[in-house]
């Protein structure tokens, strides 16, 4: 038996369950000359995949209608006619909602699970700690001594953003929607600063506080007011690393926020869109960095794993309320 | 008889003409060792000086109440006890709007009116042809082939930029607020296309005409609903170069825009506030590439040249109008 989640709607505003089908197939998969046959062992659910559901132009194709969705799976090989991949092999992949699948292996990359857990590979080995390193570096070029504000900071790449900057030597400031998670963020983490967007009754003062140097790095992982109010406290040269803009996913109407222009002018800031997928010459150099970072315990990650290839939908769904920390994967 | 015009008061919204003072004052100018005394002949009025008569941050210092407004000036020395500097000399600075001033001579070029018009040396020779050069090639690093979309394009540096970008093998469209400009733009100074932005039913419907092939650059002199309409239209990778935001500089409360966010993400774009002080090392180089093209006749522009140092205020207002064409100049 082979279960299988498409798209039944694009989603308006929020998704929601009814967006989604189930498909039951009773066949066996046979699998041909340079194919294997794939387990689904853990399934990662992402704020970008809300854009794969619309139907306009993105970085990545469009989801159809009533085809499997597809997001980062870690999957192990039961059947082999590749000779790359060997029964009972994991490995890592953009792969479709699927219980069991067939692959030709392209695309694929093999996991370790001695070295590292398997879920990590989806996670802070994974595109998780890719965007947080790439972004971080490549756009952000943090120097010693500078401070880093992370918004989405207890998901699971704001996590890893603000202990990498940590490592860097700069001063993090996270900021996140609950007090539990702002304790996280200094106790677990090891940021500087948290900053509770829930309760705080003027983000602007509030930055300011806990930025006395002012902002001079801000990884962006919500957009809307949250960001409005960090291009108050900016420096001269900062950067402002656009990485994802979850508080408007959803937005069925087109945005507003305050005119970023007249800030990047009077403060020769920067501001640059960031998609890890255009940085994958640089995934080896950053992966060597993570897995390093994490062996000597200098990084450590939170998953949220869900039980059950049903519950994939909500999951995906409870990301939109906050309702993860860190990493959101669920276990077939 | 010398005089003066002072800032009596901080604009607010539109500034008028109350918010300047003139002040006459008989005394002779004496200099002492290593200064110079000045008469004032070409004054530029330059939007950006609004930013400069507000009470906040910005990236110059403020102008104080009640003390002479500075802008870019060409002055003729009339007395000197600085070796650096002969009598009839022709300088170019930052100085006090005042028909005769003392110098020490610091931050002062010397221009030479044989080579191009004295006026030239605040607009295409200065800073108007330094921030197009500049912005457009060290934010922009424009590739041939590209398309290139200018708004304020009849303006000062939007013409310069158009220009530079045809010279770089770049398809042109600028925008401008009047058909006489749009028509000056692409038979002047050699536009591919040119939208009136007062007269479109659909900005966003008429750039995508004028740029089929999307946009690479924009180089933006006026941010607001303009700009918003670009972001409809950007490219893969596309690069925006923020100079300036005079569609804005008036407001008096905060304002709001599209919110950028999700366009620089989707097409992994980078955003960057320019200002051209911040290049002084490569002046140099961008003078040498202006003052070729200009010997060369490939690059050309307009002034509005106004008459009279008791029109200066309003000839800094009407920049906000948008009655001139090119660089706005008052000749003493």
């Amino acid at each position: 038996m082979i279960k299988t989640i498409l798209l039944k709607n694009r989603p308006e505003g929020k998704p929601s369950l009814s967006d989604f089908e189930f498909v039951i197939e009773d066949s066996n998969l046979k699998i041909s000359e340079g194919e294997i046959l794939l387990e689904t062992i853990y399934v990662s659910v992402d704020p970008y995949l809300r854009g794969r559901m619309r139907d306009a132009k993105s970085y990545i194709p469009q989801f159809e209608l009533n085809k499997p969705i597809q997001s980062g799976v870690i999957a192990k090989v039961l059947e082999s006619k590749n000779e790359k991949f060997a029964v009972g092999d994991f490995v890592s992949g953009m792969l479709s909602w699927k219980t069991k699948q067939v692959s030709t292996g392209e695309g694929l990359i093999k996991v370790d699970g001695s070295k590292a857990p398997l879920s990590a590979y989806l996670g802070v080995l994974g595109m998780t700690g890719l965007t947080a390193y790439l972004g971080l570096n490549e756009i952000g070029k943090p120097v010693t001594g500078e401070t880093l504000v992370v918004s989405g900071a207890a998901g699971a790449v704001g996590s890893v953003v603000g202990q990498i900057g940590k490592i860097l030597g700069l001063r993090v400031v996270g900021i996140a929607g609950t007090d539990e998670k702002i304790e996280m963020l200094k106790t677990k983490f090891g940021f500087d600063a948290g900053i509770n967007y829930n309760t705080s009754k003027n983000l602007v003062a509030d930055l300011a506080k806990a930025a006395p140097n002012g902002v001079d790095l801000y990884f962006d992982n919500v957009g809307g007011p949250i960001s409005d109010a960090v291009l108050f406290n900016i420096n001269t040269f900062a950067r402002l690393i656009i990485c994802g803009a979850i508080s408007v996913y959803n937005n069925t109407e087109l945005p507003k926020s305050v005119s970023v222009q007249p800030f990047l002018i009077k403060n020769s800031a920067l501001m640059q869109g960031f998609i890890v997928f255009n940085y994958a010459e640089k995934f080896p150099d950053a992966m060597k960095h993570l897995s390093g970072w994490l062996a000597e315990g200098k990084l450590t990650y939170t998953e949220t794993i869900v039980d059950g290839f049903d519950n994939i939908p909500k999951a995906f769904i409870d990301l939109f309320e906050g309702k993860n920390k860190g990493k959101m994967i669920v276990k077939i």
